[in-house]
């Protein structure tokens, strides 16, 4: 017989934390925190088998699931003397959604199911508190006929509002028994009246009920979003855990509350967390009260000044309960994030889990860790997710600039950002698609936000703490956030945000600092940030590490400074073709393209020349001698032209052609799929002149700084879209006789090899007979996805979406190389390069070099280099070292 | 030592006919026919190994040359007992190219070469005919300044013009003595004036002129066109044949002529050559005067209706001729074109190659030599160029239109054509260039006019003979000729051609008769061909040799049933898309792309429903049981829409559609690359109801057929630009979901198979895992070709010409398909199926299906069938035989 359920409690579990895929987070965690002794309440878990069952049956159980889950139930209900729908000390459970990665608040809960007609009067009489009982009820109703039975929650709320409306009454607290227990009949007629039936009474029908909901909610859609966001695959599916409900809101000496271990935005060892007297926990992440911070230390940051602290209300039981994150953190071995509830001042774990934490916080706590002699410097490294780096590197708010503070926040989530007021996560995600900056300004969000949370470049809210739904998915984004600003006030039908007396209007610019909780008036320039030391110590242990080396596209002078300030370890793509928009310099280019023959091109290209020479001084005078690798011109000529309804007054002057001609050359210049066009060496094949311009201007900047500044440059050149060894043979010799040109004159010649882009499928099948010719490839794996997909990068926004969602693609194979096909061809080159010339030196410079997936692979395939944007190289040598560690642990 | 230079003459020869690539076709052939006991006057070849060092080596000769040479000419001197210089008797020779392929009147030869101021007395004295001295030495003086020192030949002309102006003569003929010295001083006075320098008297700087001359003539412009469009590689080289000059201008016992051993129009055995009294070799192939026949039989083809046959005038020797004839065609096993000189009575063979020939010719000559016992069927398959097929598969002039005949000429190479006249060969390349048809009219071609005669439908010349220039090109290239219209005058001023007394300008349309001569007033309808029954014994002998299966990609039914006609044994494509192009299909396919949502797509799709399942009724009842493959949707569905300065009022009323949206929605469909885009199987997956709509007309399709005819149909449903396995799962979970559904209601179900394209680098090599869901493979070599290379099919005109002259590639790979690259893939492709699932049936649909080079290698590669146009079926059949003949003789 299958097992499908796995019970856990009273200091036992069938399960423990390794079984996370057949359990989810939740459920393994659940069972290891019984096998550690602590005081959870007992429940079980149905396996995330259930769930593919489910989907691949038509939402049918397996056959023996009904009765393992009534063993499990009997079993609970014989040691906690606890009856589910008994009428004396009746049992009630939480039934919880737990996949095997953490998808917080994106799938459906039901608490405190088991209550009805009757079990709320036993509830009453066992809690001698009849209100609590009551408004658990009301919950109850509200939570599951949403969630289960399709009624909408406003519906609910509406006559919440209206029963403290008609009693002269503000807050839930100051609610009576009475209105309870009169809410409580008003809910179960609005049941009655939408779904035409009786609200359930019989708990195990209510139990089914919200199973479903839970394996259902797998697939809502804002799961699905949050899975694609966070590469989340579809097949893995969520387990649901049945668990005895315990009370935090069963008077003054209840409460419920969250913490992490260490402090998830900074790093710094201190408990972070909060707690509300008297509530249940969905109280605290929903955000609707603000919730007390556990520690006296936490008071400074909250914005309430009074000290309710749980430290100084709670004294003993925080006590305690700190020595259960540390019997927790010496367990796990990393920062936890734990729920939690007192039930009349006895302290029940309900949740621990690795905590989420900020890139500043998670390089913080990974060297204390190291310090602290918990773990070594590679799980250090390993512990550390490369691709969040880049959020500390970019400028912060420069502090000289004068700021018009409008209110404070909480410093929910780190970082600063400036854009337009928006107040709609559609809106937010339709500018941030025309390349507007935007910043979401919420009373409170919720996981129908999420597409316009990610669109956006901060997040402002009006009520919730640092624990809250905003603060925690923004940390999770790299987006930063203010949350609980409690000053501001959205006017939704005006679209107006008021800030005390200040009236702002959508798409009036703000600024918001999340490390700070600042909410600033208009753009505020930024500054470079200060790199901590921590993150200087993951850095060298990186290098001490990683194998692989790791270089930088850039061409500007200030992108070049960037990475060497980062520490490229040379230029892997000196894109020239950048060099040419300047508008001093396109006019030039564009006289080139309009000549009629090669001598008035050659008269354009030597008015060129001077500008590209200057250009490569100054980046060779950054770069030193560090290696340097120019691409020779590689786009289409059409893209330097102007566009017919331009004013193109001054260019029809200085060609001396007309108007007419203008438009036929642009006609004559356009092509079908320039992405397969002329372009690349092909433009070096038939207009010769243009690469010997550019190989005459690198030589020269090379001779001229050994001369200025004694400084040995290291090029290499290199010529893009090579499908033949022939092609490349044709370009070198032309290089040569540059190169010897040169040395006529001179007597000095910088160092320079010759190599090629590998970028097309043929020249990757050809790598041997092209390697005879070339000192170097680099895998151009933009175009060479572009070409073995057959997708036009430009063009694949149509289906590529669809494509993940339906599990065609596991990722956009732009962002994360794909190792199946264009890796196959990456691999063959390889393979047959190095067997005709061991030295070759080869490496990667698509986008690709910036992502750790990508870099791992590279790393497997014994690539020399990777080469990417100046603001990735920080991620790609913790990659890299990331990836030497995994190869060194097979 | 190396050898460079090898001797031929008087029985005995240093090489022989299997040395092509050292000695040339031409030397080659002097040494076998040497050893062949012919008459031929003796000589010596210079290597194509020196052409080689010639050129690497900055056109400096190899060392040993200039002894090894001298050797030789010592040696002729020496049996010859004329001696070049001589003052006796001096020795004249000709300097002449002569690579492996022929390459007729491409490059530069000399004649006469070795006279001077003394030589020519000596032969006038020798010959006893001053004025034929005196005529050679003004011809040599032409020839040689024009070749060897760049005066040109029209200077001379001029002179000459002149000469017989003054003199009131007519003819070349007339010209006495006198006339010829005096003209020999005005040459050598020419000569000085352009270049500065006296016209060389030494015999062996001429010969050394001569032979440079030669080796550089194999890189002019008219060579390099003729091997581009011959497909004669750049590095063969040409060899350069040194041979003793013999006469056919001294007197009326001399003659010159050219012969074919069979008729190379029609094949039939009977000799068909020309010949001129007292002239040399150039008069007969340049076409300056008119020609007679050899044979009396010839008689009625030519214009001129006096009996001046060699057969009449010269009995004795024209049976020396037949019976060296018959040596030459029993020794070389096939059809000869010979030329011969008589000199004095005793007859010189100058050359002999396998001849020229039509492909009707072709045919009938190798269906014959196997009938004669000379060669076997095998054999017989070989000789044929497949390629060639093509011209006898297409409309004749239709007989029973009424024509106005214009004139007539010589049948010079058959076939009909109508076009626009032009009279200038650029101006016909570029008219073609728009797609327009030409005829180009000339008063006589020369090699310069070759991509003219490429460009043109058919070519008409006012002089030469049925092996002038025009004549001979026209056969080798395939176009209809009708040449020596001696009544036709091109008025190149007034750009009108006169016939009679009926004037035409330029682009009024006529229409020529290559078969029959005759030149008609417009355009004239044509009818399908008869084919012979030689053609029908060689298709039959294919059939029985070839393995590879011969499919069509047809969708048309008039298409499906010429491909039928021709033997297809199946369609290998049927591109659906051509289905909706018909202007009543085109307004439901633009509803169904504008629609908004699902239901209206639905709702447009289901009025196409019915046109797709009588298309594919048609054609399936053409095709009975033979295999379909009709492939899916696959172009960018904006290539649908119309532009948006068409008059869109229809479509705007049907879709409910505004102007503007409509504008937004073609914006919106817009691509960069389309080839690369929302396309193929993508279409499929975001939008499957429109694969579902062709998937149920197909099967009703099938379905109906059964019911109504009883017809049992083959078909397979393919699915283009796949690159994953899950793609082509889900596409054909959805197929199998419409088969169901008809299931339901129907028992039977036509057979069908599900299979796709694989025309992406990516599927090729995963084509294991897609090998598992698919029952065959279809390569489209098309679009494999373009991701492969990274080259758009639309746009490669501005470079791949520079690429094939560079030699980067060795022919446009969308016409041969890459071995190297894309072959390599398809190989890939076939190991990796074929090792999953041994049963896949394999297969090729691009263009290359019915390229003869591409069908070889998929044959090689062991495919299953290759699928071809209509018209390109025997083509590809008789290629696949010698493909299979090819395989078996390693």
């Amino acid at each position: 017989m299958n097992k499908w359920v796995y019970n856990f409690g009273f200091g036992k579990a069938d399960g423990n934390a390794e079984m996370r895929d057949v359990l989810g987070g939740k459920g393994a965690n659940l069972a290891e925190m019984n096998k550690l002794g602590l005081s959870v309440p007992p429940g079980f878990t149905i396996s995330t088998e259930v769930c593919h069952y489910y989907y691949k049956n038509n939402k049918e159980y397996p056959k023996e699931l009904l009765m393992q889950v009534n063993e499990s139930i009997n079993e609970i209900e014989e040691k906690l003397k606890f009856k589910l729908g008994g009428n004396d000390f009746p049992l009630l459970v939480s039934v919880r959604s737990g996949s095997r990665a953490s998808m917080p608040g994106m799938m459906d809960t039901v608490l405190n199911l088991g209550l009805n007609d009757n079990t709320v009067q036993a509830l009453a009489k066992a809690s001698k508190d009849e209100r609590f009982a009551y408004d658990s009820y009301r919950r109850f109703i509200q939570m599951y006929s949403d969630i289960v039975l399709g009624v909408p929650h406003e519906d609910f709320e509406e006559l919440l509002e209206a029963e403290k409306l008609s009693n002269g009454l503000i807050l839930d607290t100051e609610l009576k028994t009475e209105n309870m227990k009169s809410l409580v009949g008003k809910y179960k007629e609005l049941v009655r009246t939408i779904t035409k039936e009786e609200f359930p009474q019989d708990p195990i029908l209510q139990l089914w009920g919200a199973i479903s909901a839970v394996f259902d909610s797998w697939r809502n859609q804002r799961a699905i979003t949050y899975r694609k966001l966070n590469d989340i695959p579809e097949d893995w599916g969520t387990a649901v855990n049945v668990q005895a409900m315990v009370f935090g809101n069963m008077g003054n000496d209840c409460c419920t509350g969250v913490a992490f271990t260490r402090n998830p935005s900074t790093g710094d060892q201190e408990i972070y967390g909060e707690y509300l007297i008297n509530a249940q926990g969905e109280d605290v992440v929903a955000g609707i009260r603000t919730p007390e911070p556990l520690s006296k230390n936490s008071i400074n940051n909250s914005t309430n000044k009074q000290d309710n602290s749980m430290e100084s209300k709670m004294p003993i039981l925080y006590k305690e309960l700190i020595n259960v994150f540390k019997k927790l953190e010496s367990h796990y071995l990393d920062m936890q994030d734990v729920e939690f509830t007192i039930q009349k001042n006895k302290l029940w774990i309900l949740q621990t889990r690795n905590g989420k934490r900020t890139t500043n916080a998670a390089i913080k706590i990974a060297v204390d860790l190291v310090n602290e002699g918990v773990i070594s410097k590679e799980e250090a490294l390993i512990r550390v997710d490369a691709n969040t780096l880049e959020q500390l590197l970019h400028p912060t708010l420069d502090p000289m600039e004068e700021k018009t503070i409008l209110t404070k926040g909480l410093p929910a989530s780190p970082g600063a950002a400036s854009g337009k007021i928006v107040f709609n996560p559609d809106e937010a995600e339709a500018l941030s698609k025309s390349d507007e900056q935007v910043i979401l300004v919420r009373t409170e969000t919720s996981p129908e936000d999420i597409h316009g949370m990610h669109a956006a470049k901060g997040i402002l809210t009006g009520r919730g703490g640092m624990t809250s739904h905003a603060a925690v998915v923004a940390r999770g984004m790299g987006r930063p956030c203010v949350s609980g600003a409690s000053e501001i006030f959205i006017d939704e039908i005006n679209k107006t945000l008021k800030i005390k007396d200040k009236i702002l209007s959508a798409h009036d610019i703000i600024t918001i600092n999340g490390s700070t909780g600042e909410v600033i008036l208009g753009k505020i320039s930024t500054v470079d940030p200060e790199l901590s030391e921590y993150f200087n110590i993951i850095m060298g242990w990186s290098n001490e590490v990683k194998t692989l080396s790791i270089r930088t596209n850039a061409e500007t002078p200030e992108d070049v400074k960037i990475a060497k300030r980062f520490g490229a370890e040379g230029i892997g793509l000196c894109r020239t073709e950048h060099m040419f928009f300047d508008s001093e310099r396109i006019k030039f280019m564009r006289e080139m393209i309009l000549a009629n023959n090669e001598t008035e091109r050659k008269k354009a290209l030597a008015k060129l020349e001077p500008y590209q020479k200057e250009d490569f001084k100054e980046i060779f005078t950054i770069m030193e001698d560090l290696p340097v690798t120019v691409r020779l011109l590689d786009p289409p000529l059409h893209e330097f032209l102007p566009k017919l309804e331009d004013d193109n007054s001054e260019l029809l002057e200085t060609t001396g052609i007309t108007q007419k001609e203008l438009k036929n050359r642009l006609e004559q210049l356009q092509e079908l799929n320039p992405m397969l066009g002329h372009r690349g060496s092909r433009l070096g094949i038939t207009f010769p002149e243009i690469y010997e311009m550019q190989t005459k201007a690198i030589l020269e900047a090379g001779l001229e700084l050994h001369k200025e500044k004694n400084i040995k440059v290291n090029i290499e050149i290199m010529l893009p879209l090579i499908f033949s060894s022939k092609e490349l043979k044709i370009l070198k010799d032309n290089i040569s006789r540059v190169s010897e040109g040169l040395l006529e004159k001179e007597t000095y010649l910088p160092n320079f090899i010759v190599g090629t882009m590998i970028e097309l499928p043929r020249a990757a099948l050809l790598a041997d007979e092209i390697a005879k010719e070339a000192d170097f490839f680099s895998f151009g794996t933009n175009d060479l996805t572009q070409t073995a997909f057959g997708i036009s990068r430009d063009d694949a926004g149509r289906f590529l979406e669809t494509y993940i969602e339906k599990s065609i693609l596991e990722n956009d194979p732009f962002v994360s190389l794909d190792y199946k096909g264009v890796g196959e061809l990456i691999d063959i080159a390889k393979k047959k390069s190095r067997n005709i010339k061991k030295s070759i030196k080869l490496g990667i410079c698509g986008e690709h070099g910036g992502d750790p997936k990508s870099i791992n692979f590279c790393n497997k395939l014994g690539l020399d280099y990777v080469s990417c944007s100046p603001y990735r190289i920080p991620i790609a040598k913790l990659a890299a070292a990331q990836a030497t560690l995994k190869s060194n642990s097979k």
